[in-house]
């Protein structure tokens, strides 16, 4: 940020009185401009034992394999957000269910929100940020080529959940992945 | 947003192209402002069969009561959020715990998300942003003067769970409250 969006004076970086940590400061209109993560809502669907993934046709990690999810937007629930993420996506229509990862990545400032949910019919398609969308049984899937850590994470809990078939909501931080 | 923050060209409200939701877009640098849901990060601190709550010194809803919680920053994750709400607003010190109750308000463009704490002692006292800071058995909770309707929903359910001693993940959307 290099100018106000309220009044288009040039900004600076200053922790504001009260505060611990620089914000950008408009010293023109007295606006603090404060930035916060944003929210990435998805979900993993599921038709009998395979997972419905998609492979990317957007930058960062073009041609790489991840769930339905994307950020969040005003005025939605995230559960609105992960059924919109999967039509979008995938051209697919799921049946959101519970909770499942819920996973900070400091890092990058945005927390995923990933929930379970039923695929609700075999009429899917690559949607126009997508190449391929596929399902996949636990030995299909392409684990060298998943698109984020996050994703990756997600599955790996699924698949072992689904030996007990108890699937407790977890809350995880996700650290850089080697190499990345 | 009046002006674009990386140019200062005014900027325009329209959909851009591939997209489905008018944006802020400034048309001389070409750049698309989202604005996204935000995260608030609180718990719910418990010492032996009391809650602790807060009493507001700043709007909205001043004086009101509310558990500690606020905004979550970039770079920390939703539990250290918690944390550190928790020590500027209680001067109080939590070990936080499992999530507890995730909450949508679509109308505000906010999720709460909400964990167990310990509180480790009683040393706590009003921070900044607080009038008073007490704990509250059930019967002593000011049902009709708690600050938020999320607080309010997350302390029903914790009363209401601790009959049965389970507390599972809570996912709920906020309506906006009679009256408010």
């Amino acid at each position: 940020m290099n100018f106000c969006p309220h009044c288009a004076a040039p900004v600076v970086q200053r922790v504001p009185a009260g505060d611990d940590r620089p914000r950008h400061v408009c010293e023109a209109c007295g606006t603090i401009h404060y930035s916060n993560p944003k929210v990435v809502a998805g979900c993993l669907p599921v038709w009998q034992d395979r997972v419905l993934l998609c492979r990317r046709a957007i930058a960062p990690r073009h041609g790489l394999w991840t769930l339905p999810a994307g950020f969040m937007e005003n005025g939605e629930t995230t559960q609105a957000a992960a059924e919109r993420e999967t039509r979008e996506e995938a051209m697919a229509r799921v049946a959101v269910g519970d909770l499942y990862c819920y996973l900070n990545i400091p890092r990058i400032s945005q927390v995923y929100v990933i929930f379970h949910a039923r695929l609700l019919d075999l009429d899917f398609a690559p949607g126009a940020e997508s190449l391929e969308v596929a399902l996949f049984g636990e030995h299909e899937v392409p684990w060298d080529r998943i698109a984020f850590p996050a994703i990756e994470i997600t599955l790996r809990h699924y698949f072992a959940d689904r030996v007990t078939g108890v699937f407790p909501t977890r809350v995880l931080d996700v650290e850089r992945r080697a190499g990345a």
